[in-house]
Order: structure tokens, then C-alpha cells, then sequence
């Protein structure tokens, strides 16, 4: 069997895209990241204070946003106008030929509205094993295009949801794993997992899984760290060949944060 | 010289996709347009609500808006985001493989920010004739994709751009005139060019060049339908094949509308 193609899907939060000079360092060195490459990000903030400004109150349980059909719509606006096309606008001044997608265009993932059980969280999209329109992403890449995913979804019935940007960034490494190589790359504000939550130089730089159970048995990983990496090894298990943790500014260092194998 | 692929430009207004009915009659028309077809939209009335809610005045000059900052954010939002989100979504439901994107999308559409004259337009993005990205909409074309235009676009160097979205069709048009048998179709609220504006029967069916210089003596086309058919014929001039005029529930009547050749 040939090598496969690399692929890496780096996915940023809200508190990159909110922030001009972060989101600037950022563009320009995702814009410069080798090989085929896709984005995945959040909003963040910036919908919050959109909403407060509208009146519309933030309905959270469990951490999570109830999606109801005036935050659907500020979401939107949100996700995937202002900052989809901030973030595109700012990879093509870096010659980056970025094209910005939500789920719904070319049918890219197609989600399923969550059922109510205990809580209706409104208008949010659960991915299902088919979501993700592999060769439609392939045959975009092919274009030397890299898509910047916002976190907006549809139901393949003209109803828009509201998706979780980590859910999506692991599904599109899933999805595709099969086609390339994928490294999945999530950025977030620490520089990978640590083993002294006090000290910010204490990156742990590899873990496997017999080194997880081991890390979760001396409680060096706890708390929100475990959906986290539980969510990186079912990636592994289904064929996506590595998950990075690490710090936005360091996305140009290899070397750089933890990785998941 | 074999004869060209057809492709369908229609440019749908505001007063369309703000009214839900109206919105979802119009894509099922849309989707059912046979052919390769490419939508351009407005967001209209959508986004001065929105500049209201948020305390943000709107400017007009000449009655064109001024887009400060602020008025960006929100047009970016409404047209990149909600309205454009809210119409592919809709087109897929009607088994249409629609694609949206502003001009920062795969580079589709540059253009320059107005320069400042007697007027500072603010973020207004002019076309220029190297503005339309040919073979990258034509290569999304040949992914049997239909693109949905916003009418954002950006100038290259990360800064969107608020552009008219009668600009947008007929540059689209003229830029893609080279490749395919163009017929550009805008959508708006009367029938068509009419002999008597207080009668909507009185539908003008055809205008050549000849006969457009004759009703312009006659004193029946006038006022704002002259600068409209003024574009019109600079389209044919530029290679379009046909332009037409009609309601945008007429889409689907081959017979409907005034034709521009």
C-alpha cells in the first residue's frame, strides 16, 4: 500500500477568533502549515455579546448551550458570517486558499437534531456515522482548496444546527482518515496536557494508552482533561494516526504540545 | 465551434429572502432550474433590523449605504451568515448541491475598496475587471456544485468588503461569459419591464438595443429602470447572452419576464 497524503485538521476556540492580534498570529501560521489542511473553529464570545446585545438571554445546562431559534440564528450570523469570513478573509491575505464552509454547503455534514431525553437542547446537531461527505471534503482539497469549517450543520431538511467544534474536528479526522494520514490538532490556551496543572512547562510530550491508564491511576490527568483525551484515543482507535494538544502560537513547532497515539 | 454549456445567473433581492414563504417557493424554483446555475442574494430589510436592534444608525447617501465598521459586522453577518446560511440549507432540502460563499471563498470575488471622493463610502468593495475568479467558479461548477453568493467579497489583504449584489450577478456573468452560454436573470417584484407602470400585464416581452432607444424617446422607460437596462446592455456588450427580467415566482416560466438581447 503507497503512503497515504498528510491531512492536518487544527481546530481553534472561540477565544483565538475573538482576539484580533491572536486570530493574526494564527491565520498567518496556519496559512503557512505544510500539506493539505483544514480548520475548524469556534465563536465563542463574540455570540454571547451579540445575544446580550439583542436581549436574548444564554441558556446553558451542563455547560451547554440550549440552541433555541433565536440563538440558531446568532450563531449563525456569527459562526458562519462574521468570524467564517473574518478568518477566510485573513488565510487568502496570507495565500492561503481558504474557503469557507458550513455543514450545509455542498452538503459537507449533515447532522441529525438531538433527541429530547431529560433536556431539550434545541436546535443542536449530533453527528451519525455518515455525516461527514468524505469525497465532497476530498474533491474540495483536490481544488488545492482548504475549507475553514464553522461550527453551523444542517439537517439535510433546510434546518440549520448549532454543532459542537470539537465533535465536528473529530468527526472530519475520522471521516477522512480512511483517504489521508490525518493529524488532528486541537489549539487551545495551554501548551498540551500537563502533568503539574501549576506549571505551564511541565508538557507531557507523548502518551500512549497503556501511558493514559497509568496517568488517570496517579490522577496526573483528571477532571476535563479525561473527555478529552478519551475523545483523541477513539480517533486513534478509528484510524486517524495522531491527536496534537497544544498552544495556537505554537502551531508552526513540530516538536510543540502533546501528542496522542 | 461547439456550442457552449448554459449556465443560469439569478439575482434574487432582499424583499425574497427575508419573507419565509416567499424564500421557500423561490429555492424550490431555483433547484428545479435545469442546467449549471449560480445564485446571487441581497440580505435587504434583515440587516437594518438587526443595525437597529443593536443601536447602530444607518447611513445612506444617494441612497446607497455607507458601510462603517460596524455596518460591515452586521452585513457580514446577515448576508454571510444568516441569509446565505438559511438559503443553501433550503436548496439542499430541495436536492440542489448549493455551495455558499462571499468573494473571500476560494478568492471568487476581489475587488477594490471605493475610493473616497466627494463621498467616503467607507468598507464598499468596487468591481474590477480582473475581480472574478473564472476558473476557480468554474472548477466548483464542474463539482456539479451550485454557488450562492453573498454580496461580501474582500480585497485580498484581509479586509472584506460590502458589494452590490446587482454588481455581483452581472460581473459573475460577464466573467463567465467566455466559458458558458450566460443567461443572467434578475429576480425582483414586478412581472417584468412594463409599457404602463400601473399595469402589471403590461409586460414588455423583448428589448433589443434598437427598441430600447426607441421606448427611452417615448418617454416609457425611465427613471430607475434606465440605469438597470443600461447594465443590461453593457452585459450583452461584454458577451451575456440574455438578460431577463421577472418575478421571482415567474423562475420557473421560460416565457416570463422581459428578455434583454
Amino acid at each position: 500500500m503507497k503512503d497515504m497524503e498528510k491531512l492536518s485538521i487544527v481546530k481553534i476556540g472561540g477565544n483565538i477568533v475573538e482576539q484580533e492580534e491572536a486570530l493574526n498570529r494564527f491565520t498567518k501560521s496556519f496559512a503557512h502549515l505544510e500539506g493539505r489542511k483544514i480548520l475548524v473553529h469556534g465563536g465563542g464570545k463574540i455570540a454571547s455579546k451579540l445575544a446580550g446585545d439583542l436581549g436574548i438571554e444564554a441558556k446553558m445546562v451542563n455547560g451547554r448551550r440550549i440552541t433555541d431559534l433565536e440563538t440558531l440564528k446568532v450563531v449563525t450570523m456569527v459562526y458562519a458570517g462574521l468570524a467564517n469570513k473574518n478568518i477566510v478573509a485573513l488565510l487568502q491575505a496570507n495565500h492561503c486558499d481558504a474557503i469557507g464552509l458550513s455543514g450545509a454547503d455542498g452538503d459537507t455534514i449533515r447532522t441529525v437534531k438531538r433527541p429530547v431525553k431529560t433536556i431539550d437542547y434545541g436546535f443542536a446537531g449530533d453527528m451519525t456515522p455518515t455525516s461527514i461527505h468524505t469525497k465532497r471534503i476530498q474533491s474540495l482539497l483536490e481544488l488545492n482548496l482548504f475549507p475553514v469549517f464553522s461550527a453551523i450543520t444542517h439537517n439535510g431538511e433546510g434546518q440549520l444546527l448549532n454543532t459542537n467544534a470539537d465533535t465536528i474536528a473529530s468527526a472530519l479526522a475520522i471521516g477522512l482518515a480512511s483517504s489521508y494520514a490525518v493529524s488532528l490538532i486541537y489549539c487551545f490556551e495551554k501548551k498540551g496536557v500537563l502533568s503539574d496543572i501549576a506549571d505551564d512547562h511541565s508538557v507531557i510530550t507523548e502518551i500512549d494508552q497503556t501511558k493514559y491508564t497509568a496517568l488517570r491511576e496517579q490522577g496526573i490527568i483528571a477532571d476535563g482533561m479525561i473527555p478529552k483525551l478519551d475523545n483523541a484515543f477513539d480517533a486513534i482507535a478509528q484510524g486517524v494516526k495522531k491527536v496534537i494538544i497544544k498552544h495556537a502560537d505554537d502551531l508552526a513547532d513540530e516538536h510543540a504540545g502533546t501528542t496522542i497515539f
